[in-house]
């Protein structure tokens, strides 16, 4: 039994302290900490069977009973934390991104160097039903060669715009998911990004000095060419398709709905929009991905998304806005 | 080159005069007879390149040159004139049915018994491409045995009372082409039928002594049973699917749509309706009986659907009348 | 927070088990019991945190903080053990069917009479995110007047003939789901039934005494026409569909399947089969519908699925047999 | 009835003689001109019910009966050709692409505005019912304003390296189409292009100097960004979709197969797929532009398609080249 504890009481962090609850029989959350804890968090938690609750995540770091943490705080606490949670030998699942800083990344890459827990990043899609049955099929050979793989992703409401001024870019907030997509269709790294973005959903996004929209080219190791496309706003709900185009076929994928219920009148033939919210639509793969890092921990596997996964993403973003504001393709290596 | 003699210059018959002149090289429309032929009629069949019209069809069964005639007249001047054409040693395609009457389709059976003559009945959705591509897939053993088949058929408009009255019953009028279509994906007859059926669309239908809405098993020589569900009137369009149940899996097909356009908004996820009007539905499928019927007598080869083809629906659609009537189970062989 | 006893910790039993202790906050599973308890069931059953296992399913009956039972035991024992814990003051969860046998049923009616706990029948497929919207469509109007409900229901395998020959046959077995989901979607009774039935898939459920293809036409009191199909083996998994088509439209729903991963080759466009095992396929149902009968208890509403909805199923199954004994169409006022 | 001449007897003249013959009754073709034209042909000509061939394409433009001409012949005489029959008083349509060479296309500009001659350039695929309808939707306004616009276009079979030599290279000879399809779907121009493209189907295209695979991001006048995949085979088939994304929602059409059977077993669900051939899979799209151009004429309205509709997609292939060359995103006002 791995015995847990979970920095960040948000969204995520609740998402989490569930999971492990309810579907991960071999651990137990044994510490849940946010420094803005509130009575109704904490009640809820006891519900959950969480042992004990704290403002101080480093009474999670300080007990020796807790094999491993999962950091589920703001973005800026990522790589720190993660850190001081290494030195402590801690096992690591830290939300995504580890930083918005290379540096930052390196610190935690360098701390790993000496230690032998665990790391895992945590790019939830992967984990996905959809979207692991494309790459298996990638895997399993089925579409031969890649030659070009196409992943849309497009948010069912856009961010505020006091988020926007925080959250990196969309690049490095929204886009990154997509550039771990394509890394893990592709099964290599890209060399190489070109970005056409715009501001079209929302002029105060621009105005925070974002943009909303946008189409990325990629080039991959492998010699495939890769195409996100993005936007920050699809009124019939969140969008999340893939498509691997290669020499023997093409696997793709579309969305998920709340159910198979079809409507043939007048106006045509109709099926439910796709499932609006992120964490309906990656509940399961939420679970999954905390799964995959107790069992990396209980048989002493790698994770399957270490510290480089969590870097190369970053690299992409960072190359994908440089090539915005330059106007010009930009190589990953003049990022790194 | 085969002359053809096209008797009947309604809906159908223009439909065949088209197809032959458009699409049938091997074959040419001489003349066209109609006891009511207009002058826009005559104008149109002659800009067809239709060379001769008249208001007696005799002259066609006495014009030498004249190969083969198309009976598109009304049905019951089908069989009589079938038997004439016969005699007069012309090639015959009758529009379905041959007749409402089991004695005068017997005349027909008779009158090719001293004759040489082709013959070929009008069950137009045999020819269309998606039955088609069931039927190939079902020949091609790819269901195994057939356990169950499925047809539904649904009008998108109901007849008016009036015609309800002439037409002989829904059985005969419309589930005769559903009779035929599980003959045809069977490969083999119907022994037994048992009909359930209601007025639900139209009390006028009730008043004319008819009904509109069926669900229609049968049981099949081969041990498969089948189900036919009718309605007279589906508000999204003209309905037409199949399915065919059996040991190695199930082929199935959907409607023609005019263009596989869907729009995805807060609604839903919306595709067009089927295609609504039975000309349009099944343009392709006219065309290529009679190309058949054609070759048929090019090749001096067997026609796809002989005079047998023509009686057995008719027979599936008595019994189904008698078993709705005497609220039974009914063999075909007690209509035979 | 309802205390429950979970008398029968086969398949089934387990399932509801793990359901109320993963995703039922308002319940909790006090006791387990089973005549054939395994110690491994007891350690699972420890580890899920149920306290108490026992071999007499009369302890659970006895002891007074348990407030409802769940029966998943032998169908034998679902409506005696239902009368016991009835007069035991214990709200009632019990799978379906309650009996084969009317007059058992009766006996669970009247008892029902003298109390007020709660009854629910485990009709599963209810509770499925498909049936539900197709439900929902026409409770909304969506399809007007109710013209006619089909229902495909295949198992990917059949059962050994041992099974067979203790299972009440394929009507009350299989078809009484089908039965339940006509109802439901038809939102009122049937009063007649035709069944068309053949042994197609595997002789030795001839030779047990059974059936394993059928089509079954009903009657419903609002003059729908209803016609289930069933097979007991699809080798392309568990197909679970249904259609209900009306004066204003129509709505219908195909199966889940594992991803919506589609595979482009050569050979053809290519997505998954249907779930093939009806645990995975049912899965949240099965927690739906023991959630709902949680909340009506702590709501003191009515359960969904009344005695009354358990009785009806069995009348139909009853009546389709006598029907296809008879070959003739039977009214269900003669069976009940 | 217009009087045509067409000039050219390879493929793509021989479909519009059969268009114009069987589906373009306000035209009639006089004359057929191939400077090697067979006897085959000729046979093939006279059986379509067209009155003259010849050698000579100046036969065509010295007829004074006829009204117009279609222009079938190789690429580099389109231009020429054009301005020959422009002076000649004949309406034209012409083949695309005009030409490669913008000063070529500049005379054909040049020699119209003299001219009160009609001229429809032929890019069949805006005739296609797949895209008319993604068009008619944004037309209407059901996307709201366009953000981003995705065109797939993939053929079944590479070119030999004999034909890519003297194609014009990909982007002219098979991109060109797509270039007209974002044009049309976004109703402006592009102002700029990138092109990522690489050799990854066939190495011999690559020795013959071109690419086979690519991703083109375009910027739209009207600010949405459309970007095109392109690849030169396509195991399963000739894949043609498109989807335009806006404010309101998405419009997107799939491919067209031969039917709409399915088929389930072990191995899957499986459809057809996409029709394999151009010719087959625009046949009906062929026959609607000689249509609307022949309208044109007679109704002395504007042609859908004009000359200068067949200079823009030129300049966005020869900017897609520069890209490419260059490495860096193109202005089409850097090739105008």
């Amino acid at each position: 039994m791995i015995k847990v504890g979970i920095i960040g009481a948000g969204r995520i962090g609740k998402v989490h302290v569930q999971s492990i609850c309810t579907q991960v029989p071999d651990a137990k959350v044994k510490m849940l900490a946010d420094p803005f804890l509130t009575d109704e968090t904490a009640a809820w938690a006891k519900d959950m069977g969480v042992s004990q609750v704290t403002k101080d995540y480093k009474e999670i770091l300080a007990d020796p009973e807790i094999d491993a943490v999962l950091i589920c705080s703001s973005t800026d606490t990522h790589s720190p934390i993660s850190v001081e949670a290494i030195k402590a030998g801690k096992h690591v699942f830290c939300e995504k991104p580890i930083d918005h800083d290379i540096d930052k990344i390196q610190e935690v890459i360098d701390a790993l160097k000496d230690s032998k827990v665990k790391y895992q990043v945590g790019f939830n899609r992967r984990f996905d039903h959809n979207f692991e049955a494309v790459r298996d099929a990638v895997a399993a050979g089925k579409v031969g060669d890649i030659h070009v793989i196409k992943v849309t992703s497009r948010d069912p409401e856009p961010p505020s715009a006091e988020y926007v001024k925080v959250s990196g870019g969309m690049f490095l907030d929204m886009t990154i998911h997509d550039f771990d997509m394509v890394r893990f269709l592709a099964g290599c790294n890209a060399t190489e990004v070109y970005t056409e973005a715009a501001v079209l959903v929302d002029p105060a996004i621009g105005e925070a000095g974002d943009v909303d929209t946008a189409v990325i080219t990629l080039k991959m190791e492998n010699g495939a060419i890769a195409v996100i496309d993005n936007s920050r706003k699809a009124v019939y709900g969140y969008d999340q398709r893939a498509e691997v185009f290669g020499s023997k076929g093409m696997v793709a994928t579309g969305n998920d709905t709340a159910s198979a219920a079809v409507i043939s009148n007048e106006s045509g033939v109709t099926g439910e929009v796709p499932l609006h919210f992120f964490l309906e639509r990656y509940m399961a793969a939420y679970a999954k991905e905390v799964k995959c890092f107790i069992d990396a921990i209980v048989n002493d596997t790698d994770t399957p998304l270490g510290v480089m996964d969590g870097l190369e993403p970053v690299l992409m973003g960072l190359a994908a806005k440089k090539s915005m504001e330059e106007h010009r393709p930009v190589k990953i290596s003049e990022v790194r």
